[in-house]
């Protein structure tokens, strides 16, 4: 597949030679070389970059103040995840700007490119991780407190990358900088692929919510423990797994997923003593979210036998409606794209409780995205350059 | 608890602090750091240690050569195992020695204490390797070219371990030795808990294989893609758990076990585009865990839906009758103990079919195994190491 020229400069960051794709964490390896190109980048075309309390990075154009028009997205990936998602945001944005410099335009207001962190919550497990915090919806307790996989805490990550930990939390200084925020993103859904449009504005994201189901019976020896001795969690886990489905296909136009089991201890030949799924629930309302979780935990609940169950909420995002005004506005400038709501979520969705927020989506010509496959087209993507240039003009 | 004193001098290495119990995987720091104390644990009572060619230790008590005696077991575990699952039959065998010598005994046959390599199978996926490789079950071809999870062959492994990977394979040399091989292991269901006797001796073991069932669907998001486009692997898999236990309830006598799963990529918010579980099955014959795995492999395939679906063996053992004769001597001998089958494969059971071979259980209070509440009383391991003794009087 032919990359954008800005994604193709950091093509071979992150590359995951197991699972394919890239995997692109927060303060390792990977994260810490795309900061320091987003640096390099932005520093190329003239804007001055800090470092926020909450590890977001701001590449200012001009002097920074209020009132400011901010634009972006996030450079992190899920687990062997594609190109686009998040870099396209960041790599557009600095297309557009220079676009904009190069064409000698004089903005009359602040413009900031702005690099989020952690928006998948890949490492520490909440997605929209730097937003949160930026927002205060996430206390800084609560962050510094998460742990990796590893057991590595958020404390310690922070403090390793250079962090001052002591001063995570709301940034309400940087939040009143923001007049307005628009985020490219592509799109990860097929809304797009009949509507013959390279680009669109989003309307609303689903509210969801991530949750993690342990499973607790008894580790044993699988060769020398008859099948009624056993407290198996696994079998627990598998039932829940497939009475997540069947809960989802219950409510229409829900999702619910589990993509990561942990077994513990995890042999071939032992009957785990714990098994850990998380859950990913997303509806087009809150109490329909809500009502989606609840009709799991009793589906669950029906195939635990003998084994105990627990459930514990680790994220909630509600439903999120962005100013229909500012998305007709922003539509119409675009000469009537069409307008979207989304299943992802984003940082733009965070942002929108507390400042103006738009999205601005490029087409995804099979749908799939969190994927090694996940694609745009560089003349999709080159629209949506256009479009974001078009947008920033109309509002500076 | 209260643990032998030879276990207890081993009590440290390999502690496993996120799953319990003990991690003691070939090759990694807690099996060297067992193998450097075995060899100095049986110096000390003057035998002379040498490691095979396939990476097995051997420790004599005199001149090394044909018709010995041997007893042992090994020192590797299960990701969080017990303390007892191997270790006991290693420092019960350096204590019999131990007691024969200061009792003045002369033994009229060479002895060896020999401790396998990878018994368990936890790192490179192939149960008792160590014997495996001696007997030419498994070949230096094949053995060499496993992984571990992190990808790192066996050959590469046993390189940095300061083996020669040219001399693996089957080694007549050292099988040409044993006599008669005797491997003193803690029973692992609650065959021993009615029968009011410390120690039994083993009759048989079950017919076991280990097969990695692969599914293979459509990676994407979470939250973009609706249920009704997902080929979702962990639904597949999950359908594919259930029919495991279902097809071994269907099958009296029979044992299925699925312990271990990896999603790929393994994301909280991504539909996974690959599954792999591994299936530990077992029966009493040869021919019904064949029937067993046939059955399990025709219902997973009922609930693949729109995924692949693939079955690999990745291990064989087909059931193991101990000699008759000499498993009703060494009972008689010990005041007619118990003779028990096994539901766990031993090293005892791949050499059952090239040389003489025996095992001697020491009782377990709960049938609980693999798991780090493993245990067995002193009382018993001592009486363990009397019979143990007993034995090897009467055969030397």
């Amino acid at each position: 597949m032919t990359l954008l020229g800005g994604l193709a400069e950091i093509a071979d960051v992150g590359r995951d030679a197991a699972r394919g794709g890239y995997s692109r964490h927060l303060w390792q390896a990977a994260d810490l070389e795309l900061r320091a190109w987003f640096v390099e980048r932005a520093t190329r075309i003239g804007l001055d970059v800090e470092t926020d309390r909450n590890g977001n990075l701001w590449a200012w154009w001009g002097t920074p103040g209020p009132d400011a028009v901010v634009t972006g997205s996030h450079l992190d990936s899920v687990p062997g995840g594609g190109a686009y998602d998040g870099p396209l945001g960041v790599v557009s944005a600095l297309d557009a700007v220079a676009r904009l410099q190069r064409s000698g335009f004089v903005p009359t207001r602040p413009v900031a490119i702005l690099v989020f962190a952690e928006e998948e919550g890949s490492r520490f497990g909440v997605a929209c991780l730097g937003s949160r915090l930026m927002t205060g919806v996430t206390s800084a307790a609560t962050a510094l407190a998460l742990t990796d996989a590893d057991g590595v805490t958020f404390a310690e990550a922070a403090a390793s990358a250079g962090m001052d930990t002591a001063h995570f939390g709301r940034d309400a200084a940087s939040l009143d900088r923001i007049g307005l925020f628009v985020e490219l993103h592509v799109e990860q859904g097929r809304g797009l692929i009949d509507l013959d449009s390279p680009t669109a504005i989003a309307s609303a994201i689903l509210a969801h919510g991530r949750w993690r189901l342990t499973f607790t019976g008894q580790g044993n020896h699988a060769g020398a423990t008859t099948m009624a001795e056993r407290r198996d969690p696994m079998v627990a886990a598998a039932h829940a797994i497939v009475a997540v489905r069947e809960a989802a296909i219950a409510s229409p136009g829900s999702r619910a997923t589990v993509g990561r089991l942990r077994a513990v201890p995890g042999g071939t030949n032992v009957i785990p003593s714990t098994v850990d799924v998380w859950l990913d629930a997303r509806a087009e309302t809150d109490a329909q979210t809500r009502a989606l979780v609840a009709d799991i935990e009793s589906r669950v609940l029906e195939g635990v036998g003998e084994c105990s169950f627990a459930l514990v909420e680790e994220s909630w995002s509600g439903v999120v409606d962005f100013d229909p005004t500012l998305g007709r506005h922003f539509a119409t400038a675009l000469g009537g794209v069409p307008v979207l709501p989304t299943g992802a979520g984003h940082d733009a969705g965070v942002l929108a409780a507390a400042v103006p927020s738009a999205m601005l989506f490029v087409r995804n010509p099979t749908g799939v995205s969190h994927s090694p496959e996940e694609f745009a087209e560089v003349e999709d993507c080159v629209a949506g350059i256009e479009a974001l240039e078009t947008l920033l003009r109309r509002v500076l």
